[in-house]
């Protein structure tokens, strides 16, 4: 193989209760990279499309191929040359994912360009490290998501333990990212370190009822169950108009809706399509009346995970 | 019906990482109580065994009888007369549900006498009360499962949501009871009120492990999730010889080993009856080593919960 081709979807991170342990993959947006063989060893960036500029193109630097050069030294591979262009198909700090749809069909693209040595969740540890070259940490709930598909729980970090749980074929996401930017590292800086007891329980009844709700298509379950009382009173503060617009996704009849990740993207799960695009609607529409512009994605969980556009 | 025999189990409460929300019944111990209906109206208690007299035989101290009475004044019921004897066949304070299994057994028995004017998810409320008054706080992690059998997840308190996960038939319960005290308040009081952000983490990693493994019947992540960070590590101080008796069990190949409840027992959970019947021996043997004489119980999950033992 001399050309690659691949994408890895954007991700919900932490999914209303489950902060730092949940994650589940969108079908759209996603990034894509292109990696091409070239006979010098080590790997260049050519090109970025979509980032306004606004990423190191220094292959040393940017999470992308950073992740790549870290696959190749632990395969002891000191010969491989590659030359990859980017395509950012959503903005940076969306609470998208972003950094890690690229950094998941960068180290993808290179796995299987070199006939797929590692399987995919042994690429998970290289593609976390993108992560903290991104964000500062290297958690899982984004990369595990977008490197694996589906619904992805993130049982423990030391050592790391992840699995994913069947979700109901009928369950939607809207995703809504209003033209804003938080950064990552300032929405996790804005956390308290100690949480009340109370607080905590009441989060893990939340965790075991939308992990039960999912499993069991419980719709009733997982909406009752679609709560934060931890992350999101504090981080919603960095979003205008946040409580408008979850209102305004329940009584359209989103099962729940909450941040995407670290923000200032919205997500909501909904049971059809077809209220989930509604949902979408009504919260884009909420957040004009602000004066804030957003895109709006629907998409079933996505269970495949990233996946090869193109090879020769 | 002018009498009324009834049965209600012992429970395993928090199970490792659900600290006041998930709780399991088992077969055996369980509490009995007997209700013969007189003339006068109001409860009274002619006899209690197994006690060694420590346990109020005014009704309206009792916990068996206030939940009774509490039930009767729901009904607008003011006609009622009954006298209780209760039969306690396990320890008080020992962690293993004893004061919820003699407030279900009571509330229980009186709902079949009436005629079951309430479901058994509608006793629920009056069980808890039970509970306030036996050890100063209303959970329902004991009270639940003893009414209603099963594993029992508590999502909320405010307002009160409580479901039931399907767990594997294999999976078997021992318990193990030394012969020391600890008293359920006390054990809450030494509890910290804020935990930190990390630990909460990991908890709720756990939390979903342990729902998602019983639900999908995977040993390996049942056993990986009873990890407990908050709870355990404070309390199993106030448990001599716990270290030495969760490595033996876990060595004899329990899924896992921790608090049962609010200890002194301990329980673990093991794939089979023989498994588990040979921890529960090694655990006794450890503490016995030490000078601490125990008892054990080995049984699946009981999925029934309360039982009529004999009417007339």
């Amino acid at each position: 193989m001399n050309y690659i081709k691949a994408f890895a979807p954007a991700t919900v991170a932490n999914v209303a209760c489950g902060f730092d342990i949940f994650g589940f993959a969108v079908d759209e947006p996603g990034d894509v990279v292109e990696l091409r063989r070239r006979a010098e060893p080590g790997i260049v960036i050519s090109d970025i499309t979509g980032d306004g500029g606004r990423l190191p193109r220094d292959s040393a630097r940017n999470a992308v191929t950073v992740v790549m050069l870290r696959l190749l030294e632990h395969l002891g591979n000191t010969e491989f040359g590659g030359e990859v262009i980017l395509h950012k198909n959503m903005p940076l700090g969306s609470g998208m994912g972003s950094s890690s749809a690229s950094a998941v069909a960068g180290v993808y693209a290179l796995n299987e360009m070199l006939g797929q040595p590692l399987t995919r969740q042994q690429l998970l540890p290289f593609a976390m490290e993108g992560e903290r070259i991104a964000c500062g940490s290297a958690h899982a709930d984004n990369v595990g998501p977008a490197l694996m598909g589906g619904f992805l729980v993130v049982r423990s970090y030391q050592p790391l333990d992840v699995f994913q749980i069947p979700v109901p074929e009928e369950l939607y996401c809207t995703l809504v990212n209003p033209d804003i930017e938080v950064n990552t590292k300032d929405a996790r800086f804005i956390l308290r370190n100690e949480v009340s007891l109370k607080n905590a329980i009441s989060q893990m009844g939340n965790v075991a009822g939308l992990i039960a709700g999912l499993m069991q298509e419980d719709y009733d379950l997982i909406s009752r169950s679609m709560v934060d009382v931890i992350v999101e009173p504090i981080r919603a503060i960095l979003i205008p108009e946040f409580n408008e617009v979850k209102q305004v996704a329940i009584a359209h009849g989103a099962l729940g809706c909450s941040i995407s990740g670290a923000g200032p993207s919205m997500f909501t799960l909904s049971k059809g399509r077809e209220t989930a695009e509604q949902v979408g609607k009504a919260m884009q529409e909420t957040f004009a009346t602000a004066g804030i512009e957003s895109n709006a994605y629907v998409s079933a969980i996505n269970r495949q995970g990233p996946k090869v556009l193109e090879f020769n």
